[in-house]
């Protein structure tokens, strides 16, 4: 199978036509697109483009409402909890984390809950958007069950992903974000769409014993990342983004890949820490870079070539990308055509082909 | 070696005499005894009463302020900065803790941030503090070096503990409290002190090689949890404790078991969210027993015997080391005779052997 690099402005006006012809309005459009295209350029194919079969039935389906009503329907000073109304998770999420920002700056510090929210894409789009307020970005969600507690073999807990982001001086910012599970469920999902197999250790089948093929995985359970401990943080993301804004939790959730009638009704959960309110802003920055040269300067292990930040490889891979084009497999391509066929959209995906 | 159990009353009336013997107001040293006892009784014997010696030695040396001014520098309505002013962690910590817990009660949710703090026990004891408030609580704080980052074999991190706490109805307290290291550097410094060796995998040597001797793996560095994950994980910890608080960060913070005359100028960060202001408490409450009840209903994984909640285990000890009295090993003994016959103490820990 041949690799196929995209050119991603022309994917990201496809999804922009999609979403328009199933309802969706153009700024909104625009922002899932954005979101999408961005998980991709990240190298985190996972979280882009694949998504689109599964948004279109869901939109196609009536699960996601293309034309919400977003509601804050609780307001203090300091938190917000908004009423997303199955809105794309993108739309919402973006404009929960702005209010958020902007409560931060006149508090010092906020936090922002979403419920009747669906599938967001990557966590750090949304702790990202802190960074040119200078601020420190939190973003967690809840996801459908696909990952077992520590001790059980059930699909019980979401990937439940947790992201933060802190902006730096002249380096790169942090940007710490991870799935839960050992590795994130899109991972999977792709290695079904394309026929391949998982590495061992990623996932169990139904019966609890450990698999390398991909359906099975998705019809059994992942593991939490580093024993009790991973499989505890999950639990946390998941009374912060299901409990605490009143959306569904565990094995509750509705699934992205299925039901396309329903809407999943996950929660978000995000933080803004306002950096100049603790800190001068520079002298922060400035011992931000400081940290990272002594991290960086660390005697290295063996077999390792160099010492990553949080997020630095997703920086140095979406460099790549835009120039380059980013790389999608063939299963991902013909989803997407079948897509162009339906819906007769003018954006050809055959035509983003760049290699 | 006979095992040694002690009567955590007595264990606390010893530690307040000799902090008075130092110095410390009545009521600073009961709490800081409390925090210690409270380690001993939750069965982390690494963050209990073996500390008496470092924190008697600093205390002699200077190094911890009895009598701190400690100060609100910067303050807004959701987030505050305290000088600690070389307090002992626990006296500090409860002060930042209890102010950002009324902080978020006026609005909806607030962080603290604690700079020129010293050790400060376990963190689950700050988190806590927020549940008799219907809140859930956050506690971070960063510590000397003795970890390595992901790739590297240099002592450049703290272990870097995370705790979480929130409150649930009928069940137990969900409280997640891990050190970001794959075990807390107080279970290495005890098998230190008692000439135990460490399992395989916890540390490497100063020359990047893995180790099971104590003396060695304190010489060397500890490795994070989950790989990459933990390791950002504690990075980040390190940003919110070291960077943004103004205390010090990675390798530049003092140690606790050496230098007497120097501060470790370590930092805390705290947050508390008022959960009545997201959603009804009761509702909340009950959720949160109902995710419980089916994390708990999970299938079971071929040897565990049960599913343990964050938290679970150490609720279990402690009811157990109320009845029983908590175990401590014959050095610790040493070291607390050692005080007793330096300082003249009337409370003799010889006595407080109940078995």
């Amino acid at each position: 199978m041949a690799e196929i690099y995209v050119n991603p402005q022309k994917a990201k006006e496809f999804c922009i036509e999609a979403f328009e012809v199933l309802g969706v309005p153009k700024q909104d459009a625009e922002t899932v697109a954005t979101n999408l295209v961005e998980g991709e350029l990240r190298g985190l194919g996972s979280h882009g483009v694949s998504r689109m079969k599964f948004y279109i039935n869901k939109l196609e389906g009536g699960g996601f409402n293309p034309k919400p009503d977003i509601k804050i329907i609780r307001e203090r000073p300091s938190m917000l909890v908004m009423d997303a109304d199955n809105a794309l998770g993108a739309v919402a999420g973006t404009k929960a984390m702005s209010m958020c920002i902007e409560k931060a700056k006149k508090t010092g510090s906020a936090c922002a809950a979403v419920r009747k929210g669906n599938h967001f894409g990557i966590a750090a789009f949304y702790s990202m958007m802190a960074l040119e307020h200078n601020m420190i970005g939190f973003a967690t969600c809840n996801s459908n069950s696909l990952m077992a507690v520590y001790g059980g073999t059930s699909r019980i807990l979401g990937t439940n992903p947790i992201s933060i982001a802190v902006p730096a001086g002249k380096r790169l910012p942090l940007v710490f974000d991870a799935a839960t599970s050992l590795v994130a469920s899109g991972k999977i999902i792709v290695a079904d769409i394309e026929g391949k197999p998982i590495p061992e250790g990623w996932a169990m089948d139904k019966d609890g014993k450990s698999t390398t093929n991909a359906k099975e995985a998705l019809e059994g359970a992942l593991l939490p990342f580093g024993g009790y401990k991973g499989s505890g943080l999950s639990i946390m993301v998941d009374v912060f983004s299901g409990i605490l804004t009143g959306a569904l939790f565990g094995l509750h959730i509705g699934e992205l890949r299925g039901s396309p009638e329903k809407g999943q009704d996950v929660g978000f959960f995000y933080g803004a820490v306002d950096i100049d309110s603790f800190e001068d802003v520079n002298t922060f920055k400035t011992r931000v870079d400081q940290m990272i040269d002594e991290l960086k300067a660390s005697k290295k292990a063996e077999g390792a070539e160099r010492i990553y930040m949080p997020g630095e490889l997703e920086f140095i891979k979406k460099e790549a990308n835009l120039r380059n084009g980013f790389k999608i497999g063939s299963g991902v391509l013909k989803d997407l055509m079948d897509i162009k066929n339906k819906y007769g959209l003018k954006s050809n995906p055959e035509e983003w082909l760049e290699v």
